[in-house]
């Protein structure tokens, strides 16, 4: 404990934080507040009752309840970590309810569209700041969570000119506290970028793994499971994502059929320089960026 | 070694084997060969002598040459495990020093360039078979060589009319013997699933990774690290494996250009529905795959 309470500079704690959607996100965020000392209590806030008390039992929440606009009324801080196309519907939801000086946010990995939303119907005094922690992975649901999760990680923060500089500073204090790494972008730079990183790729392995014949079944082999791996992604989930950032997704839609018209291109003419300089591009690239995870990764590691 | 050698239904042994190229793969067939007595005398076949003599030391090889003539002169098979752009030019080399009913066979993951090559300079009496052991993986070299490497695989051998069906049963026999799953496809047949199944994998993985810009970073998590995991292989070897497959690789790429079209028609009209769909079926197919390639896959941890 007393390496992850070096990374705490004395955060301002919070009163009443209430997270919305109690899975692997959310089961993680409560129990890191909780086992931080970041939150006076935290509420868990779900539609189901059994789950949130199996929430409450392991330790992850204080109390819990499904009344959302009971749990507005009363808490300080908000943090929506339903999935993406519920996120905007449960702010609406609960705003009228906050009193002024209230905070949201959430914890969905598509911003603008929810920015736009929540500016139409958020309250005068109550204050909006869109988030993003770059966590997850394989496990979901509460009984992955771990108060740990965010240590190292990346969590983006948008802003959408619905909070205050001291509000961002705080909010932003809140992930530090949680051991995360707080990088700050507007709404739609942050949708290009997760577009790029996340969405395309998502839809590129989605078409390798859907076209893939029976017949070339045994022809394929470790690579492409790795290749193909997210393409195990809950569908629903990923067609609400990809829905809620359709614009930049089709615009690195189009930025990855023009590399693909040039890879062709190259091959086509037999040129073998130029296909070399490509495929070395892509492995220098990905050093390039690997270094830069893994760093985050075994920081975590060391921290468990 | 009572299980390994259950999968063995008394194959005829060979005399002598040469294995040329002995690093991952070569050293683990001349490994394989040598544990389960399937050959009377497994020679190396290389350029670097000092690597050699270590494959001697660790018992991969009963005997080392640099000299591919000698070897191919007093050989009853020999298997190309070299580069997939040296394997034509290496079969080219030995042909004319062998005896005839001498076989010469191959690893190399493209199979249609080999064969037609190989077809220009076998003389009368030697025969030829082509073939693609699926296995490999990150590891590289000799170092780690693994006589069950095969085990539980599935290894394709292409007949291009160069090898008469009692010699192919035998080489066939010998795959097996070290606890593959034999496929026998057509070198055009096997050239295309390829292409579906690894080549243009490939070429995704080095677009996602070669276009993913600076500031797009720290978007990228464990799902993009996996899609683009081969990214990371030999610039080299895969210009060569991708020129040597050019025309499956050309078709293969249109193919999946016409699925990113349908992609984007989908998300381009939102029809959340259609790309749902999409979506669901790469998942499905995946999972379908994914059962095949693990069944075999711990077949070879419980040989282990």
């Amino acid at each position: 404990m007393s390496h992850t309470q070096s990374l705490v500079p004395e955060p301002t704690p919070w009163g009443v934080v209430s997270v919305v959607g109690v899975g692997l996100i959310g089961g993680s965020l409560a129990a890191g507040l909780r086992r931080r000392g970041l939150a006076r209590e935290v509420v868990g806030v779900g539609r189901d009752a059994s789950r949130l008390e199996a929430a409450v039992e392991r330790g992850l929440i204080d109390t819990a309840t499904s009344d959302l606009a009971a749990a507005a009324t009363r808490s300080d801080l908000l943090v929506f970590c339903t999935p993406v196309d519920r996120i905007a519907a449960g702010i609406a939801a609960a705003a009228p309810h906050c009193r002024p000086g209230t905070l949201l946010t959430d914890a969905g990995s598509v911003k603008h569209s929810i920015c736009r939303a929540v500016a139409e119907v958020l309250p005068r005094g109550v204050e909006f700041l869109g988030g993003h922690p770059m966590a997850g992975g394989e496990s979901q649901g509460y009984l992955a969570a771990d108060p740990d999760l965010f240590v190292g990680r990346r969590c983006v923060l948008t802003d959408c000119g619905l909070a205050s500089q001291p509000t961002q500073a705080r909010l932003a204090a809140l992930w530090r506290g949680l051991g995360a790494r707080v990088v700050l972008l507007s709404p739609q730079e942050h949708d290009r970028l997760a577009a790029i990183g996340s969405h395309v790729p998502h839809v590129v392995a989605a078409i390798l793994a859907g076209t893939l014949p029976q017949e070339a079944f045994p022809l394929a082999a470790s690579g492409f499971r790795d290749t193909t791996r997210i393409a195990a992604g809950d569908p629903g989930l990923w067609t609400a994502i990809l829905q809620a950032n359709r614009e930049q997704v089709l615009g690195e839609l189009d930025r990855f059929a023009d590399s693909l018209r040039e890879w062709r291109g190259r091959l086509a003419v037999d040129d073998a320089d130029g296909v070399g300089q490509l495929l070395a591009r892509g492995q220098a690239r990905r050093a390039e960026w690997l270094r830069e995870f893994a760093a985050t990764t075994e920081e975590h590691q060391e921290q468990e």
